[in-house]
C-alpha cells in the first residue's frame, strides 16, 4: 500500500509530461501552460488510491487518473471565463494571458484530450466511461446552478449542498469510484468509496467556507474574510441568514449591500451571534463520520483502507 | 441503397428527441434550443451513408451520426461566441440568447453527451473513439488557425487550404470514414471514403467562397459581397492578393481599409482583372475530380455509390 504523498509522486512522473502536439502553438501553447501551473493533483491520486484499495494498481488506473486531471483542468480554464477570474494559484488564467476565445478552445482540446487517454484504458471500459460521462455532466450542471445562484438574494441549505455536491464533491467521489472499479470491486463496495468521497467533499467545502472566515491567516495561509467581501453565499452564510433574527438579518443585508470597512469584522460578529461556527463545526464532522462509516463498510481488510483514512485526516482536520 | 433525402429523414426521426434532462433547466433549455433550431443534418447522414456503402446500416452507425451531429452542434454553439455572431440560421445564438457563460457550459454538456452516445457503440469501439478525438482536436486547430489568421495582413494559400482543412472538412471526411468503419470496410477503402470526403469538402468551401462574390443573389438566396464588406480572408481574396499587379495590389488594400461604399463592386473588378473566378471554378473542379476518383477507387460495386456520387453533385456543381 502506498500512501498519499508516494502516489502523488508517481502521479507527477507520469503525468508531467507534453500532453498535446507542437503546433498549432497558438492553441496547444496555452493549454500546456496551463498544465504546467501545476496543482494538488488530488483527484487523479484518488482513482489510484481507490484502485489500490482492492488491487495492485494497473496501467488502466493511470490512463483514467490522467483523463480525470485533464478533466479537472478543461473545467478550471472554462471556470475562470465565467468567473472573470485574473490569477489561479498565482498565475495569469489562461483568458487573461491568450484570450478569451483561445482559453475556451484550449478548455475544449483538454476535455478532448481526456477521452483520448480513457480510450487508452482495456479493462471495463464501457462502464468506465459511463461514470466519467455522467460526473462530467453533473459538474457542469454544478457550475450553472453555481452561477444562478449568484443572481439569487437567498438560497437554501439543500440547494446549496446539491450545488456543492455537483460541482465539487461528485468528481472526487467518482474518481475513488473509477479507480475501485478498475480494481474488480464490486458494485456495493464502489458504491460506499463513492459515498466515501462525496460526504468528505462536502465536509472539505465546509471547513473550507469556515476557514476563510474563522481560520487563522498565518495557518491558512491565505487573507480571511474574502468570502464576507464578495458576499459569496457558503454554508455560513446560508446558515447565518436562516437562523439570524430579524434584526440581525437587515443588518446581514445591510452590510452586504453597502460594503463598509468593518463589513468583515461585522458580519463575523453576527455569525458568532448566530452560531455559525460551532454549527459548522458540527455539520463538518457529521459528513465526515458519514464518510468514514462508508469507508468501515467496505469488504476488504482493515489494513488496506489506511492510505485513505490518512488522506481523510490530511483534507479534512476536526482541530478547527 | 437508400438516397440522402431518405436517409435525412430517418436520421431526423431519430435524432429529433430530448437529449438532456429536464433539471437544471437553465443549463439544459439552452442547449435544447440549439439542437432545435435545425440544421441539414449532413455530417451524420453521411455516417449513414459511408455505412451503407459497405453493408445494411447498423444501430451502431446510428449512434455514431448522433454524435457527430452533437459534436457539430457544440462546436457551432462556441464558435458562435467566439465570432460573436448574433445569429445562427435566422435564430438568435444562445449567447444571445442565454448568455456567453451559459453558452459555454451548453457547448460543454453537447461535446460530453457526443461522448455519451459513443458510449453506446458495439463493435470497432477503440478505432470509432480514436477518430473521433483526432477529428474533435483538428476541428480545434482549425478554429484557433482561423482566428490567427484574422490577425494577420497576408495569408498563403497553402496555409490557408490547411485550415480550410481542418475547420470544415476533416469532419465530413471522418463522417463517412466512420461509418466505413462501422461497415467492416478495410483501411484501405476506408481511406479513399475520407479523402472523398476531404476533398469534396474543400470544394464546397470553394464552391461558397465563390458564390458570396459571384453568386447570382436570387439563386444564391442571401446578399451577395458579404465575405468581400468583412474583408474575410478567402480562396478568392487570397489568390487576388497573390497575382494582382503592385497597382491591383494597392487598390485593394485601399478599398479594405477604407470601406468605400462601392467597395464590393470595386474589388470585384480587380477579381475579375485577376481572373480570380476562372481560377476559383478551375480549383473547385480539381478537388472535386480528385474528390470522384478516390469514391472510385472504392472496391465495392458501383451501383452501391451512386448515393454518394448524387450527394457530391448535390453539394459542389460544376455549372457554378
Amino acid at each position: 500500500m502506498h500512501s498519499f504523498q508516494e502516489l502523488s509522486k508517481q502521479f507527477s512522473g507520469h503525468f508531467n509530461i507534453k500532453h498535446f502536439p507542437e503546433k498549432p502553438a497558438s492553441l496547444y501553447e496555452p493549454a500546456d501552460y496551463f498544465l504546467g501551473i501545476g496543482g494538488k493533483r488530488i483527484r487523479p491520486v484518488m482513482c489510484l488510491m481507490g484502485n489500490e484499495l482492492f488491487d495492485t494498481i494497473t496501467p488502466d488506473a493511470y490512463h483514467v487518473a490522467t483523463a480525470i486531471e485533464l478533466f479537472h483542468n478543461f473545467t478550471l480554464i472554462h471556470d475562470d471565463i465565467m468567473d472573470k477570474a485574473p490569477l489561479r494559484r498565482g498565475m495569469e488564467t489562461v483568458h487573461t494571458k491568450y484570450g478569451e476565445s483561445t482559453a475556451l478552445l484550449a478548455g475544449d482540446v483538454m476535455l478532448i484530450q481526456a477521452y483520448e487517454q480513457l480510450n487508452k484504458v482495456q479493462n471495463h471500459f464501457h462502464k468506465v466511461l459511463q461514470v466519467f460521462n455522467k460526473t462530467a455532466r453533473e459538474v457542469c450542471e454544478g457550475q450553472q446552478i453555481d452561477m444562478d445562484f449568484e443572481k439569487m438574494d437567498l438560497v437554501q441549505l439543500d440547494d446549496y449542498l446539491n450545488m456543492i455536491e455537483l460541482k465539487t464533491s461528485v468528481l472526487i467521489a467518482a474518481s475513488l469510484q473509477l479507480g475501485a472499479i478498475l480494481g474488480g470491486a464490486g458494485e456495493g463496495n464502489a458504491k460506499h468509496l463513492y459515498e466515501f468521497g462525496r460526504n468528505l467533499g462536502i465536509a472539505f467545502q465546509v471547513q473550507d467556507d469556515y476557514l476563510d472566515a474563522f481560520g487563522d491567516p498565518e495557518k491558512f495561509g491565505k487573507q480571511v474574510g474574502g468570502d464576507i467581501m464578495a458576499n459569496k453565499k457558503t454554508f455560513l452564510l446560508i446558515h447565518a441568514l436562516s437562523v439570524a433574527s430579524p434584526a440581525q438579518q437587515s443588518e446581514l443585508k445591510d452590510l452586504m449591500e453597502n460594503n463598509p470597512a468593518d463589513k468583515v469584522v461585522k458580519v463575523l460578529e453576527i455569525f458568532k451571534q448566530c452560531g455559525v461556527d460551532a454549527w459548522a463545526k458540527d455539520l463538518k464532522d457529521k459528513y465526515i463520520d458519514v464518510a468514514l462509516q462508508h469507508l468501515e463498510d467496505i469488504a476488504v481488510v482493515s489494513v488496506r483502507k489506511k492510505p485513505l483514512r490518512e488522506l481523510a485526516d490530511f483534507l479534512v482536520q476536526r482541530d478547527y
